[in-house]
């Protein structure tokens, strides 16, 4: 992996990398506005959680048509957010961020009456282009570009980690209009979130309370059940293992756990990457086989947060879809999205055997 | 309120709300076949939540033409769901429930492997219908047949929660294509659950630790905080309060609380009836007048478990929309949907602002 830094017009940075050592002088001579965020974090205090209140965002790009991408390489006259002419991998701050240590700059002051919380939203927002190519996508990499994909995220986790405002780094892949993706070209975000999100907060407050308790790691027992039953395994490698959950909340479902324990990306070896790039390519390529269109999905890495519960946290990535059939989607509804019961009109076993047909019917060019 | 309870052609309960008192004979002459349900629920250890897995509902009715709408009322040779050829209010159970007391036939098996638990999902969905008037909405009832709808609510929950099985009764509306509502005659559903769904769960330990710590109850202090500050408040009336809260989650959340704590619907006085009837119709008419165009809602009525903390909840209903402008919707993507943590790009004193100003374009023709 090779790394160049640079900065965009505006101030925000931006990392390439390369598979083989590039020459990139980086000059981006467009003429932009500085990056204002007026992002802050407001307390809930009956849930006890933080949402983000990010009003200068309601005007981010919507849709650009394809020739005015602004995630494809600077070609001709059309300057994009990249200011090179070609690339395999880029990461640079978002310029909507949701969370910004400039946030610090805007929003100096923390309020703090007991029913009204709000403080500054620190963090920082980033865009992983995974490819140059428009129309490409996850699934279609070759082998050594997925796994240059996965040392950024790994080389992004470590970076962010480390700023002492971030509480959790988070890799993600929003794809598809389906839900709302506003820039086709094949990328992925990070959020560096202030706070520990609440998904990641209470799932490692039962692992934790387990722990203590038994003695097991609850991650670790989900995964040697799965891997002892059979019966949800998609797909199984010498380091990873892709299952659909017993209780798959999503029609489209499916867990990929690293066989042993790790806090992040950050800690994989050169072989479970490599292994990691190609079973991921493989699952994501037998997921867009489901429903004979490709499909729209959230790709979640789970990661410990930066500074609390490493020793329990177990890696791991959840690919969700909210497709239920060729012609219909699943939407959060009353009970899912104000009460937090999923109900889920697809069995899991049933969607693991789907897949795992899925996954026998995809070519393996793309392996190492 | 008139209250006439007869039986459908494949023995699900229907139960009509008259205003005046009405001859119902109630013969459902369809041939239908029997009810099944397959529904069951499984236990996320990682979350330490239920999940409901319905494979039955995969097939449900999608989106029929108006002329075959199932919540019209039955005339000339459609029969459809209600065979009477009017009605003010009618409640049935729902053809392909989430959760129903049957599930114990086809589910009877418990399983209790410690990573993979099942159980019959116990409990009830029942249909709303608000009017007969298939065009209609919420928003265009007369007051007094929106107050025979909370009637309706206030009855079915107090008799859901005698149910043994049942730990909570949830009345609730989806309205709108743009959030998956499949039928378009206006209706709301009730759903009586066999667990204290997760959002219910969470906020009532949020306000037990804060009442065992400081004797006070966090949402009449978040009521408090509220009036005090009225930045907020869209609508208020002698018995009830609507506001934006301080962490909305989404653009369009309005908050409705009754001004004294009350565990839940069947708790409400006469006179709180009225004035809720009268006060609701006002918020859902001013939030029609937001963009233009209908609002997709999702409106959610917080009530009490049936057995616990009913000490300290406090009903209220949430009024939530995806719509963040006239041709935006809200989508949860990765941050919300994997992580929990929501991104609000409307700040909740400018949507209280814009809605107090629809609510003084609303007539109030429609109060009593």
């Amino acid at each position: 992996m090779n790394l160049t830094r640079g900065w965009l017009a505006d101030g925000r940075e931006i990392l390439f990398y390369d598979r083989a050592p590039t020459q990139r002088p980086i000059v981006d001579s467009r003429d932009l506005p500085p990056v204002s965020t007026s992002a802050q974090i407001r307390h809930d205090v009956l849930a006890d959680e933080w949402v983000a209140v990010t009003t200068h965002r309601q005007s981010r790009t919507h849709l650009p048509p394809a020739e005015l991408c602004p995630l494809c390489p600077t070609t001709g006259d059309i300057q994009t957010e990249i200011p090179e002419p070609d690339y395999d991998v880029v990461v640079f701050e978002n310029r909507f961020p949701s969370f910004a240590l400039g946030a610090a700059e805007t929003q100096p002051a923390v309020r703090a009456e007991p029913m009204d919380e709000r403080r500054p939203a620190l963090g920082r927002c980033e865009v992983v282009c995974f490819t140059s190519d428009h129309g490409g996508s996850f699934a279609g990499l070759p082998h050594d570009k997925a796994r240059l994909v996965v040392d950024a995220w790994a080389h992004r986790t470590a970076e962010l980690s480390a700023i002492p405002d971030v509480a959790q780094v988070f890799c993600f892949e929003n794809r598809g209009p389906e839900i709302g993706v506003t820039l086709h070209h094949p990328h992925g975000q990070i959020y560096a979130y202030p706070f520990v999100p609440p998904v990641t907060a209470r799932m490692l407050a039962t692992v934790r309370a387990h722990r203590d308790a038994t003695g097991d790691n609850l991650f670790g027992q989900v995964l040697a059940a799965e891997l002892l039953s059979g019966t949800r395994v998609v797909l199984q490698s010498e380091h990873w293992v892709a299952f659909v959950p017993v209780a798959a909340r999503w029609p489209v479902e499916v867990h990929l756990y690293p066989r042993r324990q790790m806090p992040d990306l950050a800690a994989l070896t050169d072989a479970e990457r490599d292994d990691l790039a190609a079973i991921y390519v493989r699952l994501l390529s037998a997921a867009d086989e489901l429903f004979g269109v490709p499909l729209p999905y959230i790709a979640a890495w789970y990661q410990a947060p930066t500074t609390r519960d490493r020793d329990i946290a177990w890696l791991h990535l959840r690919l969700t879809s909210i497709r239920r059939a060729p012609d219909k989607l699943k939407y959060l509804a009353g009970s899912e999205s104000a009460m937090g019961a999923f109900i889920n009109d697809i069995a899991p076993e049933d969607m693991a055997e789907r897949l795992r047909s899925a996954v026998s019917d995809v070519p393996i060019a793309s392996l190492p």
